[in-house]
């Protein structure tokens, strides 16, 4: 596997990556101790945690912040502005007042299957599992499972269609 | 018609924009092959794509993302993290699984018209209009036309005034 | 007080901002005329302007943005893409048809109190108080005053806790 992507673009943060053939990574990125699967394509303002994983030929469209505890599948597009979350009450500071630590939370994994579709500024709360060939639309908030090939919509989501069409 | 914006600013990345007169445009910015018109003014993390066309006097505020197929009036007002949408339905594959080709897809032109303003967070599905002077909620979601001098909120966005105040 | 966070990363742009001790700044950032306490955390991809003020054991996420007039308590957790506003109808032009100026609006001061934490994606109108312990879920609009220990959702935002778990 290579340690970079197969393009060249300034102003990349990239650390401890590792890449699949042909991933390209645009500019204005942060992207440290996670997997970008091969011909996966990261848009800019992207930011990527440790502990994420992309599969193969996702689009992942600018604006966009996935966390650690992701795992996307392969041919999954994230729209722009996606925010995932991996935290049921995040707090900026533990029981006592001092700053949260990584002891004082525990971190919800996120499950985005193949195929799925996460319209632009969705926002996916932690622990939920986003179907294979799912379609998330634009704007939506999603609290819980989304079944394969369902498509949702709305604030919090709701089911609009369950198979795809 | 000036190829380079107004002031200076450092980590701007810009190609093949041609600019109008006095056009500003903030540090850590996007821009490729689209137009930005006189005295508008472009917010830090924008990007812009090609075939993008942007009036005069426009604010377009930080963490923005305009597409290909937006047209944006003179005067218009787009605040901060809107996203703009031109595809009915996105995937990352294509049919036969291969990552999609610009031949896989139908461009959804948007028109945003003279004096509208669209709120903070809104996001503005592909092919619709937003009429002149019309007003976009915050956090809305556009799914449809706005008419002229209307008011729209909510996900998704329904008219709550029909004539600017 | 230091004039610089106490760390070091590349792609900042710092200008006239006061730091309390330990406070950490990431990489694309944007911070100017702002006020940042002791051991808060500014994440990647974030603005903060003139006149905002940031209390300390603050956990501020990627993407977001906080603008002129708001003033942030102590260990307050804003998550990733909240956006801040602090203008009542914002237009791109005066009456007349220039550029609005300083002169043309009315500021609307936002106070975000003690322990409060702001979902991601969460869109906050300006002139709103968000009580101390508060809780906003992630990707609320909120349009008015949350009490005290109270949980809001949705757009708009409305309670579905009056007090916190």
């Amino acid at each position: 596997m290579p340690d970079a992507p197969a393009n060249d673009a300034p102003y990349r943060l990239i650390n401890d990556v590792v890449f699949g053939e042909h991933a390209v990574v645009y500019s204005f990125t942060n992207l440290y101790g996670c997997h970008i699967g091969a011909r996966s394509r990261i848009g800019t303002f992207v930011e990527i945690q440790r502990g994420a994983t992309i599969g193969a030929d996702c689009k992942i469209q600018s604006h966009t912040f996935i966390c650690d505890g992701v795992s996307i599948g392969d041919g999954v597009f994230v729209g722009h502005g996606v925010m995932f979350i991996n935290d049921k009450r995040p707090r900026a500071t533990a029981e006592g007042g001092a700053l949260q630590t990584e002891d004082d939370w525990e971190l919800l994994p996120t499950r985005i299957e193949d195929g799925a579709s996460l319209g632009s500024g969705a926002v996916i709360l932690g622990g939920v599992t986003v179907g294979a060939g799912a379609i998330v639309g634009a704007g939506a908030v999603v609290t819980r499972d989304v079944p394969a090939g369902g498509t949702v919509a709305g604030v919090p989501a709701r089911i609009i269609r369950s198979s795809a069409p």
